[in-house]
């Protein structure tokens, strides 16, 4: 899959901010393809980008290349950076967009994109997307090595990353994404809920609270939930998710991001 | 085009859902092309998804896998299928999603897929999409006979079609859908409307009644309305559109899928 | 890039408009490669699709087929066309969609489309891009000639673009257009700016208005504001554009499109 460039922004899909990056690199690299993770990441929202490319970006073939631009900094001191890992390659901007992808990969070499000669010509301050990261994009997704790009760095910027702490019989967690169902997407994982529960013992006795509203037990798929019921899941990413079967369950639960989830045992 | 393969979803364009389909696919198939028929179906809106698979489905070359996901009951007991006609295959759960293709194809042959060893390893409770469709859409793509993913079924699963009424001098019919510009699709068809009328006359004497407004005749194309003015049309899928010049006719004539739509000639 | 096709549309992305159009295309030409530009342009507004069809087309390789429709006369007597330039085709309705094509293009050739053959066996009165346009621009595509579709006419349609004023110290222009981030897009450009300024003289001294609200002094890129700071900056497209750091300028400013903008050098 030489070519293949997946792209996560938040350029909508109303202006053709899109469009030209894909432009730029075609005249660059004619058998690029395209698949767009996400267009509708919020403005300036660098943290659900960087949920959302961990989301996805393991379920692509070796080698494809991850452009993912989230950037109220264009233009200014902020570096432009290709991420290296043992099957992908990253591009944009360092601030912070590559969080997760640092904490989940093996293998980490982070380049500062300084040849500007791969640039396009006179590169606009307010448009790194097009005139810088797509045609570097091009280029790599021609066999460029990432090193012709710029020299390799360590102090690429990292995002604080939430990180469940475990209680005396529970875990703390919070709220780290809602998705377009409503349903409420926890940082507390399979792993943890699992080391949590006694040998052989199920997940009946488990409690989920999240502000005023207690949820008894996990389900193993939605529909175990009736229509209107809350209901708490192991998801297929492995985290703790919150759910209103048929339901909008950030509204009938009224949660957003960031939000405490709290998992308890009963006290014994 | 082998290789070719759309999706319609009620996944949005906002979490990264459609791009792991497309990843996963692509890992199995690296010649796999995607066409996005629509990600926007409203949530778990089974109907919605029948009806603009049927808008589409038939434009595409012969060969062409559709796969349509809107699974309220994704991880429980419904089977997931490929659907097998004269001229495409169709992949997605059997809730009625391909109601409408039952009844516009020639011939059928509906699979249960139930050969596991074409799924993700453990695939998880809230997403076959990822984990189930969409590596059995990459092998079939890649030529897999659609037999070896599962014995034939015919108890698939039926939508209840809304059927226009032919009446004494008119025909009684419903809003089947309503579109991004606001214009009334109903599923009264241009042959029922024919059949009514007396050999060689217009459609002029035709009046078209939903809720309490009145429309008189029938135009041939939009822009014989004056701006603001109410009409109603044949449209370019053979079926009694209303719509409103220049403006929104859901907004403007109150209307809501499902709602009674009546055309009628002249008592004589 | 033979069969490289774009498309700007106001057809949405929930219906399935868009996916019979690429099927159609395919069918005819399974070389065919798709970028969206945007299919979220205001329902008919023609201008939004000559503003956004701009701002991306020249990004694209030569020989690219931009598919635009937005199309509120479609069935009617509006023409059908193809635009050749020195770089691409433009192919859509004749009701001013390619104005900015036919202002900015160095050579124009248009081709009134009237070789039905080469059209969908009987075309529908409501969708011309699926019936008319995309089969022409399949065919076009596999490199049937622009004249083969059509005679050639000079009386095309143009809208009445807005052109900024020369005031005594300063121009005055309008808002074209507000993107996705709500950012100002005005008609004025870096040109214009810089021929105002005395040789050598930098931009502070500028004042911007727009309604009642005044900018000092013109931004290098966003972040040079503070966070809520209203600022100017010329753009990558080489337009002054209006912002304010990290939030909504539409909103915060109270702007829309077609307010006048004013741009002032201190009276000396």
């Amino acid at each position: 899959m030489a070519g293949l460039i997946t792209l996560t922004t938040d350029y909508g899909t109303r202006d053709a901010f899109t469009a030209s990056i894909k432009g730029v690199i075609l005249k660059v690299n004619p058998q690029a393809q395209f698949v767009d993770i996400s267009h509708e990441i919020a403005p300036q929202d660098i943290w659900e980008a960087a949920f959302t490319l961990r989301s996805a970006h393991s379920y692509f073939p070796k080698g494809t290349i991850h452009l993912a631009v989230v950037d109220p900094g264009v233009g200014g001191g902020r570096r432009p950076i290709i991420v290296v890992t043992e099957s992908y390659y990253f591009v944009g901007p360092d601030n912070g967009l590559f969080s997760l992808v640092y904490q989940d990969a093996e293998r980490i070499r982070v380049h500062h994109i300084t040849s500007t000669h791969y640039f396009q010509p006179s590169p606009g301050p307010t448009f790194h997307g097009r005139d810088i990261f797509a045609p570097v994009v091009g280029w790599l997704s021609k066999g460029i090595p990432s090193g012709n790009f710029g020299e390799e760095i360590t102090d690429y910027m990292k995002l604080n990353v939430p990180i469940p702490k475990k209680t005396q019989n529970g875990i703390d967690g919070h709220v780290v994404h809602i998705d377009r169902f409503g349903n409420v997407i926890t940082n507390i994982t399979f792993k943890e809920v699992r080391a949590l529960l006694p040998e052989g013992e199920g997940t009946v006795a488990v409690t989920v609270t999240v502000g005023t509203k207690e949820i008894k037990g996990l389900k193993r798929f939605y529909a175990e939930a009736t229509p209107g019921e809350a209901g708490a899941i192991i998801n297929s990413s492995g985290f703790l998710e919150l759910f209103v079967y048929k339901q909008n369950a950030r509204a009938a639960l009224s949660v957003k991001r960031g939000d405490a989830v709290r998992l308890m045992l009963p006290a014994r």
